[in-house]
């Protein structure tokens, strides 16, 4: 009944496997508007010179050079119009020696002339124009195919379309472009995922990978088919593959690919064509598969969000690169460890959050998809490392561009994100203890800690704003504020300070769903999951549900004593301002 | 006739008025498949636990975790097996005391039960299963809530959306999200300015800023609405924008915008609304304009690709991403300047090419193409730096993030463009005579130097590889090839190794169109621009063209002396090969 994995390959070998023979894209051709991002499919050789005619390149007049040698400031040449060409006209004037043709910039050089006097170095009156400055031959003249000339290289096949690119080949006339075209279906297994268009059921999940992969996909610049969920039967799985080849020339699963029961994607794959190899000897990402059917690439991911975005950037993307004949970029910065991490003895992808240069292991299982949200990057930790030092520099694989102004840790509290939403700050919150957030604080990850006011500081930290909230009950229903009897209640964690106080002050109740924040509190309430519950008032507002003032809680907002920035600063005025608000709305 | 600009203004004051009041996004609701890339609407806060329910986070057996503490290898502990419960099914059985319920990963865990024993730890047989190892509560359990809890913020509006924020969404079960949408009009102006796909009138040119800008606007997550060439007259442009801006939130234009005579755009912007600045104090980017029509924003670009796209980042990008509500981001990575650098006094935005971590200056003026299509980058060069030292370190804001893997300076040679093809490198050929190419190797710009076998060395560079080409004549009209009086040759520049054996061995010919490259002789002949070409017998080949031996030609590849990297043995190899076939083909 129970399979194990028979043999683990470790990812390189698992790399040389997959790349070995890598799918052959297909051509497609596509309108200019649509290539950026794609890859191109052939070597573009200019069949034109750019410009196709010498083309004045500053407003002035064009003329012959050996008319203007002996021009100065004290003697200028005078030299008659003869007309005038506008750009994009085809010149009706020529110059011959003594005369001058009014140009603009673009304009096509008459015959006759061999440059173009500046506008600024010519006083034109009656017909003639007085020239203040010699010219070289072919000053200020952009000559025929200068640019680009007939028969030259522009762009090799295998060249990554961005804007520059599309330019080039605009320039050339080319309104359309061969791109390379991998077609990659992606799908989920497993009878618990429901796909998010679908209401909810119970025991399920959302589908999360189709999503990511799909997108991670067209990053990289092949061409997800989306497919969504397949049925987790042996019959029904087989047939949704094959089907989908017709149309793909890849296909990329995920979910079904460990060895448990009904995990049935290998014997799959075995049946239907070749599996290659079966379990990575890496975290995450263990559960990895590889196969062909007809020949062309089958990969099952590992179901978990983490674990096959992760499984994807290091096995798939290299692979597509391959295929679509681009280089794989492993863009990588270096960061310093921030805290000591003890690993296994297997290769190791350690999720991390960035942070002002610093790297912060972060990890809630590869099964969460907070996980997946809130590392910025990947450490590849080598097989024989075992235990990870703080201050240790490693490369990092980063997984998003995005910067944050701010790391918030501590009690969650909706009067500080109001206030950090009103200065536009791009922030992350890491809602957890007071406790934990001081050592958050102190090591680096967080910039301020958001704190119950009796906690007793640390010599290094000291206090940039302290404010009252106000705490209360949380109801649907006016009458249970005032007879709660019996009434269930949404829990709070007991790490947290309003845990604290609901145990103190509501000590026995019923409760019922467990909550983490004071919006989650509402929530629970406005959706029935709680009859009541604790929290700040700002919460009850969001949703207009009835409020009974209960008592005042404290906060403290923390910052290192060596944490000058402006925005520390900023946060601490923005919170004055409040505090003095509510002073007078009162 | 002659306007000048009358207030030029610096970068920063333009930036400054820009984003002074930056338009509104529209908000707009687009499936997850389209939301790659744009920019979310509103805060995302959780309204589902996820999980939502307490899953099982490994295979195994779901227990009481108190039946299970003194398990151990030598004395197991042994439960029934009541049950089992697959991933997505709701559970039909409950463990109670001395009971086990057989799960796999994801499966809901079982009323009762309060952990799971990993199946590697329990044997399972005639209806029981000894666990080996004790459990402590919610051991390999993923509680409800426990990745994303009711009610938590789980991205801000403003977010950038890649792959893992669409897998956010995807977890939290919105199929559709809300995205900020601005609609930015995009047109060239300019009589000499045709589409890409006409065909190209005598005295005009291609459109390129059209499709850079609107490429580029896609990239920062903005949505360009594609017009094109718009007419050059003061009615007609008049019409066009205050049409498009029925449409659109803002229109970017380019052309049009100097203020030399038929530069209209400055009055059909101050007559239609209002014109708040036309001129910036920067190189490339002098001519650029900015006004309100209608409460929109209308912004006129310079015409030469390189100084418009130079603007967009500068300016346009900033202001996008301020409409968007993202953090303008100033990527920048430090190169040293690999050559002097002389300044203008005002500030220039310098393009450069990035090698191997330095940084040439490259300019072929920003009416070139090439200039846009070679820099990787740009340097902002103060208005108070006159000269730039070689050796000094500058940021340098990259234009692209393709890595070439080779710089090849020198003679055109199509032989030695096969070899690299068929070596699948990513290379930029930069043709130019074998003087400035030797010059050029020795700076560090390129890699290999192609010159002809003639030239003496410096001490510091030597020969990798030599080969012989065989140069001739190349005609549709095989006649020609024997009689050639008064044809019309192709004409090769005499910076050029095979301009000087022309001068010597054609002396006196009849030169019609000017060329750089041996495919450019080629398609001289093909396209009858051309009688006769002198070429290399591989260019005729390409085009199945008549051709006639004349002579050998002596090709040396050249590397640095301290270059012992095994890209330029591969390459030296691949050439050697080359010589054996065309020994044997003899």
């Amino acid at each position: 009944m129970h399979k194990e994995f028979h043999r683990l390959i470790s990812l390189d070998k698992a790399i040389e496997l997959a790349l070995g023979d890598a799918p052959r894209p297909r051509v497609r051709i596509v309108n200019l508007e649509s290539a950026l991002g794609r890859v191109l499919a052939e070597n573009v050789i200019a069949e034109i010179d750019v410009p196709h005619f010498d083309r004045a390149a500053m407003d002035g007049y064009a003329v012959r050079s050996e008319d203007c040698i002996i021009a100065s400031e004290s003697s200028p040449v005078r030299l008659r119009i003869v007309g005038s060409v506008s750009a994009g006209s085809i010149p009706d004037a020529s110059a011959g020696p003594g005369e001058a043709v009014e140009v603009s910039t673009g304009s096509a050089m008459p015959e006759g002339a061999d440059a173009v006097v500046m506008v600024e170095y010519a006083d034109a009156a009656d017909g003639y124009v007085m020239i203040r400055r010699p010219v070289h031959p072919y000053e200020n003249v952009q000559r025929r195919g200068a640019d680009l000339s007939l028969g030259e290289r522009v762009l090799s096949a295998g060249t990554h379309l961005g804007p520059r690119e599309i330019g080039m080949l605009a320039a050339l006339g080319m309104s359309r472009v061969k791109i390379r075209s991998l077609r990659v279906g992606v799908a989920s297994t497993g009878n618990e995922i429901q796909s998010p268009d679908e209401h909810l059921m119970p025991c399920k999940i959302y589908d999360v990978n189709t999503y990511t992969i799909s997108s991670a996909l067209s990053q990289i610049g092949a061409e997800p088919v989306v497919y969504g969920v397949f049925p987790d039967s042996y019959d029904a799985l087989s047939e949704s593959i094959a089907t989908a080849l017709i149309d793909c020339d890849m296909m990329i699963l995920s979910g079904s690919t460990s060895a448990g029961r009904g995990d049935m994607l290998y014997r799959v794959v075995s049946d239907l064509g070749e599996l290659v190899f079966h379990g990575i000897n890496l975290k995450p990402g263990k559960p990895t598969l590889f196969g062909r059917v007809g020949g062309k690439h089958v990969i099952g991911l590992p179901g978990y969000p983490t674990s096959a975005l992760t499984v994807f950037w290091q096995l798939v993307s290299p692979l597509v690169h391959r295929s679509l004949g681009l280089r794989s970029h492993h863009f990588s910065l270096k960061a310093t460890l921030a805290r000591p991490f003890r690993s296994e003895s297997r290769r190791q992808m350690l999720p991390v959050i960035i942070h002002r240069g610093k790297a912060y292991p972060f990890d809630r299982g590869s099964g969460a998809v907070t996980t997946l949200g809130a590392s910025d990057g990947i450490i590849d930790v080598p097989a024989d490392r075992e235990y990870l030092h703080a201050g240790e520099v490693f490369d990092v694989h980063p997984l998003s561009g995005d910067d944050l102004d701010l790391i918030i840790s501590g009690e969650s509290c909706p009067v500080l994100e109001a206030a950090l939403d009103r200065m536009n700050l791009r922030f992350r919150y890491l809602v957890r203890g007071s406790m934990r957030a001081l050592t958050d604080l102190q090591d680096g990850l967080a910039d301020i800690a958001c704190i119950t006011a009796t906690q007793e500081l640390p010599e290094d930290l000291r206090v940039v704003a302290s404010y009252r909230r106000e705490l209360g009950l949380i109801s649907r229903n006016p009458d249970l504020l005032l007879n709660s009897d019996g009434a269930a209640f949404a829990a709070w964690g007991r790490d947290s300070g309003v845990g604290c106080i609901m145990d103190s002050m509501l000590p026995g109740v019923r409760r019922s769903v467990e909550v983490r924040t004071h919006t989650g509190a509402a929530l629970a309430v406005l959706q029935g999951k709680a009859d009541l519950a604790l929290g700040a008032r700002e919460a009850a507002g969001m949703w207009g549900l009835h409020f009974r003032y209960l008592a005042d809680d404290g906060i403290s907002i923390v910052a290192r004593m060596d944490d000058t920035r402006d925005i520390i600063k900023d946060i601490a005025d923005a919170l004055k301002e409040r505090s003095q608000d509510a002073a007078v709305s009162t």
